[in-house]
């Protein structure tokens, strides 16, 4: 047996003390990892010398690509088209993907978006279209590349084959407490989004008490450096700083937050959803632009909202859905559909202005009704979640019903309002709300200001 | 199942954050350790963040005591006397266990001395002692008891049941790249000495070209650490920081190293033996002041060398071998039992002082003459090693021989002979030496200035 050149020690040794691994040792670690050659010690040692120390650009643009084909990769190109996606990073209420896929399709665009279930506070957007019954979220590339030809947006869940390095290290970081660090985040999410071969993506980073990253300038340094780590892969893309201090739009749970969905989408238009459709206008006019479509992002939100009005986008959504095997007839009156056994409306104890949301708790109310998992591969809840009645800012009378929440278990009503009355908070004077849109950014900004 | 009050998630992310644990946690995470009911994946993780962000004094006090008690302790308490004992961070040709072993126990002190075998360039007292035909070193504790009562001196290698923790943490840190942090070492070397119940303690911390830490700075932090860590356990302690920058005294080598002590405690002194006798006497000095048999440590060491010359020394080592099943006959002519295969002379290429020697690669060359282990658990050769000829600093003609390598397989001697020619630097002008004992550093150094 030939001496192998690469030492995992000699790695986890450098990145202990602060220096920079080479592209090819990186390699050799994500091919270790995948393999499970290399020990799970080794790989925690390194991992967590790398949440305290960081990593460079080029370890970062190395780390991401070897993750990235680690596995099976998805090529759009015999599709004809630009390929763009969305990512969010999570927050509570979040269903722009069910807006802006469809319209970025409608715009003559592929999206091949792959998605993931409920975590912590957040829901899951898999879960949420599997509680269209028949909807399959697993398909084989064969039958994704069909869905797309066919429809132009398709929305399923990760394969065992996609970007499998990714898997060990996930499950590794949450075993080792080495979850939260910027660069293996980014790396994360962006390996998976380049194995999807997308020509262009928008990120979605929110901020604030229903966010991940609650601390503004955390969210800003992870969008920057996502943004450099796709320029360093060569697709086009832009961050979007936004705000997630209380729910996105009116419903937050599965079927809930696919009948708001349907209902924009079929350009009905609820008070309560304006925020929903003001951001999900804004990403999709970015997909629109850095797809090629569009020629600046402004150009973009106004196509979307054509997109939307002349029922183009509607028309996407359910043909993709039909093509996942998702019956479309319950979309002629979602509400109809909705059937939960049990209901509850808090309503306000006092006058004022709704003037907080604590929105991770709110996610938490909302997953605790049923809409989020007890544990790993457990069920969700269709039918479970909240409407919210007002929003951050509204004047509230004292008795006014604030928000409502629904349950396939009644039983389970009486912590999740004990949660959600905590949560709130009526004030006497109105709070300083910031826009949806907090910031923007983009390749240019990257390469202005090295983070 | 009641629900764990301690998550070694959380103890994991509050040292990644530089945040303090508990004794009850760090007890927690020794005691998983030990029973491996805490992942060697999440132990990794924590091993590398204790390296980075260091360890609080109440930290290294808690790791060291639950270390000390993960398993059996032994206690010398039933032999009446005060138990003293000397640990070294290993150099070369560093015998001075033969030495203070047998003095401190002529003194009236118990040595329960729990050694360990050679480690990287360095050689082992065990594998020394190994080369005395029948010397057993396991001994069980009640042999290891009879032996300290009969001869006052016993050194023997380190039983399973002694401090558990440690050989799964030592392990691992050698596989994850997170040995060399003071803290972690401290740890490892005070519980060990600390589970065979001492009551006082001398640190011979080495520095220069054949240390471990060869820069000064890093080996006066160690011995600060231990020297506080010992107070903290309430024994009595102190460091000296003695010079480590050519082999210590005249041979390096397993029987040599044998043959060299016996002739000293024989009271015959060699010329080149100068340095191991001076270091032997203050560090026996230190030992039989701290164990109480002396009003200050030059008082201990005139008892040292007075002990020497009486016979007395002798005396307990050849009881203590004749105890663990060794030969003592040897010990009247130990010249004679030195039957190596093959021997060759280095000889000086020129005229001039002997400079300066990279003592680190005059312990690889000893290690490839045969006196080491390729791999562990190997052999290693009782009758290889090195005589040096010369010390540092002295006058050398041209042709004069230099030092003489012994080996039991005569084709090993080419690569060693480079190594040692490489090693040793001859200058026209005589070098600046360091004095033996650079700094001796005391309870009352701790007190006054923390590390």
């Amino acid at each position: 047996m030939p001496e192998q050149t690469i030492h995992m020690i000699d790695l986890i040794r450098r990145k202990r003390d602060g220096g920079e691994l080479t592209p090819e040792e990186i390699q050799f670690l994500v091919a270790g990892a995948a393999s499970q050659s290399i020990s799970q010690a080794q790989l925690a040692a390194w991992l967590m010398a790398a949440w305290i120390r960081g990593l460079s650009r080029n370890e970062l643009h190395a780390l991401t690509t070897a993750m990235r084909f680690s596995g099976e990769v998805f090529d759009p190109t015999p599709l004809g088209k630009t390929a763009v996606d969305k990512h969010s990073t999570g927050g509570v209420g979040d269903k722009t993907s069910f807006l802006v896929a469809p319209i970025a399709a409608a715009a003559g665009l592929a999206v091949p978006m792959i998605s993931g279930r409920a975590l912590g506070h957040t829901g899951g957007t898999l879960d949420k279209l599997e509680s269209i019954p028949g909807y399959r979220t697993l398909l084989s590339s064969e039958e994704f590349s069909a869905v797309l030809e066919k429809a132009g947006a398709s929305i399923i869940g990760q394969t065992q084959n996609l970007v499998p390095a990714d898997r060990v290290l996930y499950a590794l970081r949450d075993h080792t407490g080495t979850v939260e660090s910027p660069y293996l985040i980014c790396a994360s999410i962006m390996s998976k989004k380049l194995a999807a071969g997308l020509n262009a993506l928008v990120l979605d980073v929110k901020t604030g008490s229903g966010a991940f990253l609650r601390n503004y300038a955390d969210a800003e340094f992870l969008a920057r450096l996502m943004v450099r780590t796709g320029e360093d892969a060569g697709i086009r893309i832009a961050a979007l700083l936004t705000r997630m201090d209380e729910p996105l739009g009116r419903f937050s749970g599965n079927w809930l937050e696919v009948w708001e969905s349907v209902e924009l989408l079929q350009n009905k238009r609820h008070p309560i959803s304006a925020d929903l459709l003001e951001l999900s206008l804004v990403l999709a006019g970015w997909m629109i632009y850095l797809g090629g479509k569009a020629g600046n992002a402004e150009a973009g939100r106004q196509r979307a909202e054509e997109l939307i009005v002349s029922g183009a986008a509607y028309q996407v959504f359910e043909q993709m859905v039909a093509a996942h095997g998702g019956d479309t007839n319950l979309f002629r009156n979602p509400a109809a559909f909705h059937k939960p056994a049990g209901l509850r409306v808090l309503t306000a104890s006092r006058g004022g202005y709704l003037a907080a949301v604590d929105c991770t708790q709110v996610g938490w109310a909302v997953q605790r009704l049923g809409a989020g998992r007890e544990q790993v591969g457990g069920p969700v809840s269709a039918h479970a979640g909240l409407e919210m009645h007002v929003k951050l800012g509204a004047r509230i009378q004292a008795g006014e019903p604030l928000c409502t929440l629904f349950t396939e278990e009644p039983h389970r009503l009486d912590q999740p309002e004990q949660m959600l009355r905590a949560a709130l908070t009526i004030a006497d004077e109105p709070p300083q709300i910031a826009r949806m849109i907090r910031q923007v950014i983009t390749s240019n900004d990257i390469r202005s200001a090295e983070p």
